[in-house]
């Protein structure tokens, strides 16, 4: 993400909207890194300080950095996909191995704001092996067979490069741990239990001849779908990712955060969790469906609020839990001002007291909004080291690692092969309406026969492309003359109907 | 409410969902109070004892009672409408002055829940008289002029009548003086100022010259809207009353609490301002548009879920912030159980710990859905004894007095006489549809000329009808055989563009 993380510092001597000057970094062997091989226990960033409160600290810190393997870079590939001047598209190979389902696939680096693309992906088959027999009896051939899931996973890292990589690899390992217990439970159609045994062989209860209690309120038990135990295991898998981070970053220094967007298919439905700024779209036949919405501080400002409000040792007597619609100065005590507190959604006047002088939790607007002055993203992964500028105050407390999970169940429409899923980083989204994601989405796959399973591949770039612009007039430009995004661009087309898919 | 806020104790002896024997009360004298006569000092409350925790003792606690002063009941109407037996549906007279809007109102007591009947509504027209000139420049006389808003308000109490009753009395006096600073900025078409002088005279800073500070977040002021001030008005305005409640609750003993559900037409728009479980739609040329949403333990789960994680001491020892789909049992101690924390919609096993046989803050579904196993609403004003049963627990931390404000700009459409805003409390949604509610409009007002003022009010009585049902078989009963509503059942029609109406 462009300048998602502002150093304060770098605006004391900049206030201006435009990057800061990329800073000079040796020139390091750039090492592409497996997306499979290494064991959860030792990802490969190398332990390089984080450093994750000042970007320009962070960017001299990296010392390599990787492609999604699925791109098969070779050395010379890796250096041109990591030139800003020239900013090529990127996509897996037309001669290899297509991606599951005829996935397109697009990226292109950042036109100077840090020293490598931040942004990494992920696609894999993965399958997950029960390990328990819910009913404790002894496994039939048939019974207990594993379950496959089809990944698709979007990271847009920001103050460094090494969150983003690291969820790249191990997210979707930490999804399938999650629903190892759920192998049998998911392919029988009965409700699932309610309690299992704490070891196979003794009986699970899933009856409700246990009530206890007078309690009406207890009269009946819920009743849990297995669509909201897989919602479950993706939330708890993003939670033992952060978790992951923070252990490891004692090690190896995880650098910085990173939004993330995956997309799992499990039979029959689709599901997408997004944590960040990034954004997933359905079109179909025409239609756009919201699958995400984006988690920012305006979008999230009452739950922040909340949180300083409750904790106030957590905003380090430098800030205010209540936003005003500019900075008070100190002339102005006593006077009133507009302000909002966490349940308002309207504005009111108030007398401005001392306490109110304090920089606000949350301030700015759009692309500018920040938490703490630094962050303008509120969900994601990793971000334990950072602090407030000229602080040791930590702005984790105030971000969620939970993705807000949609479901899309592919058998309630029959879907042709235009009808896709598009998943973009903000640097698409910044430039691009979902409108116009649509219109292309029309333009290119009209272009193709609908069994060409390149037409996915082409319609990425064509996205990609379209939000990058071409240089002209000393930045890249969009044809009505508009700037397009300087940040790093990656998108997914998923085929919902196509002729890879899971049909 | 029908049994919104339950007695553990009662569910001691019965365990079932009926509603508990009505407790005997003596025959007391039943005197109306006039709506506007009584200072904000001094509610007319009794000082009964408040004891909102058990329905039993509150009902008998209750020494008078009133009925919306538009209805203008005699003592024997006002006995008529206290008869659970006969359960008469009340309106205004057609012969007395028609309320603003040619508003139609309809309402009916319970079928013996509790003594009275404890929803309590209010409709008038309010002058807001400004009290500051903005410039402290000396006031014109086409300058400053006041402001007038309509006003409707539908109160559903609970644990006894007081809260209701007072804040019928008050909300809309608590609206009018959070406006009263408002009214110039309100009548001025430029954006309102950011600051305002603590005195007239002294310059307000509307511009952006005064900004400070390097950072870019705050390189722009946001832009507040006048309609923002108003919601904001309104916001602040519950949360004062809700202050009057806790303050007066000592010497008067405000009883139990409420849901309001408020309407307020200024300057074109409708706010439409709900904290509780009644409803209002739209109905407009046919279709449906929905003005509000319920706030219940099951749709505010996680906001109460995360309070009682932050602020594990208003748990008490007595509950866990976690929510199970049905009650542990402690020789389940070790096995694993489904689950939900906070920030998850989807639900997981974990191992049940010795804490996890604590009681939940949030249990059962639907109707019966509580808060720490005694309140089925998670919003509205009052309820500032409440406590566990058995407990000195209070559950009022957790309630949430700030309504939830939607916008309806009149002037959007052109509205004709069918079209209409319809306010209801639970005793009508329990039991209809916002899609049966749509064809009752259709039905009555086509039955009348759309000139005839008083269609709207047949319309409310048909909706009270049709959700009380009649007598038969023991029970309230609909045609369909099912039973209707045993509640207190209470609607406001509000024509959109009758004959009565604004323009």
């Amino acid at each position: 993400m462009l300048n998602r993380v502002r150093s304060a510092v770098a605006h004391l001597v900049s206030s201006g909207g435009a990057p800061p000057p990329r800073p000079k970094s040796p020139d390091l062997p750039n090492a592409p890194l497996a997306q499979t091989a290494a064991p959860p226990e030792a990802p490969r960033s190398p332990p390089a300080r984080a450093g994750s409160a000042a970007p320009a600290k962070t960017v001299e810190a990296r010392a390599s950095f990787s492609r999604p393997t699925f791109l098969q870079l070779s050395p010379g590939g890796l250096r041109r996909a990591d030139d800003h001047a020239g900013r090529a598209v990127q996509s897996p190979p037309d001669t290899g191995r297509r991606l599951p389902w005829s996935t397109g696939y697009a990226e292109v680096i950042n036109a100077g704001k840090s020293r490598h693309n931040e942004d990494q992906a992920c696609c894999e088959v993965v399958y997950v092996e029960g390990q328990r027999s819910v009913s404790g009896a002894p496994r039939e051939p048939s019974q207990g067979q594993g379950l496959c899931f089809y990944y698709w996973g979007l990271f847009d890292g920001h103050a460094g490069g090494g969150a983003a990589e690291m969820a790249s690899r191990f997210l979707h390992r930490h999804i399938r741990e999650q629903l190892k217990d759920l192998v049998e439970i998911l392919q029988d159609p009965s409700p699932p239990p309610l309690c299992l045994p704490s070891t196979p062989g003794a009986p699970g209860s899933s009856d409700s001849s246990h009530l206890v209690g007078p309690q009406s309120c207890w009269s009946s038990q819920k009743e849990v779908t297995h669509e909201s135990l897989v919602v479950g295991a993706i939330e708890n898998a993003f939670q033992f990712m952060d978790e992951q981070m923070a252990r490891e970053r004692r090690g190896h220094q995880v650098e910085g955060g990173c939004c993330a967007l995956v997309v799992v298919y499990l039979l029959g439905k689709v599901y997408v969790a997004n944590a960040g700024d990034s954004r997933a779209i359905i079109v179909r036949n025409g239609e756009i469906i919201p699958m995400s919405r984006e988690f920012t501080p305006e979008t999230e400002r009452q739950r922040l609020q909340l949180l300083g409000f409750l904790k106030p040792e957590l905003l380090g007597g430098e800030f205010t839990h209540l936003e005003f619609p500019r900075r008070i100065q100190p002339k102005e005590l006593g006077q009133r001002m507009l302000y909002r507190d966490q349940n308002m959604t309207g504005w009111a006047y108030k007398k401005i007291e001392l306490e109110d002088l304090r920089f606000p939790l949350v301030c700015g607007e759009g692309k500018k909004a920040r938490v703490m002055a630094t962050i303008g993203v509120t969900r994601g992964l990793g971000d334990h080291n950072l602090k407030v500028c000229s602080s040791t105050l930590p702005i984790k407390p105030f971000l969620s690692c939970f993705p807000e999970v949609r479901v899309y169940d592919l058998r309630q429409y029959e879907h042709c092969p235009d009808d896709v899923l598009v998943l973009g980083t903000d640097g698409l989204w910044d430039v691009t309406s979902d409108w116009e994601v649509a219109a292309t989405v029309d333009r290119v796959l009209s272009a193709y026969e609908p069994n060409d399973a390149s037409r996915y591949t082409a319609l990425a770039q064509a996205l990609v492309l379209g939000a990058r612009g071409i240089p002209r007039d000393r930045g890249w430009r969009l044809p009505n003359n508009k700037l397009g995004s300087g940040d790093d661009i990656s998108v997914f087309v998923i085929p919902l109907g196509g002729p890879g898919s899971y049909s």
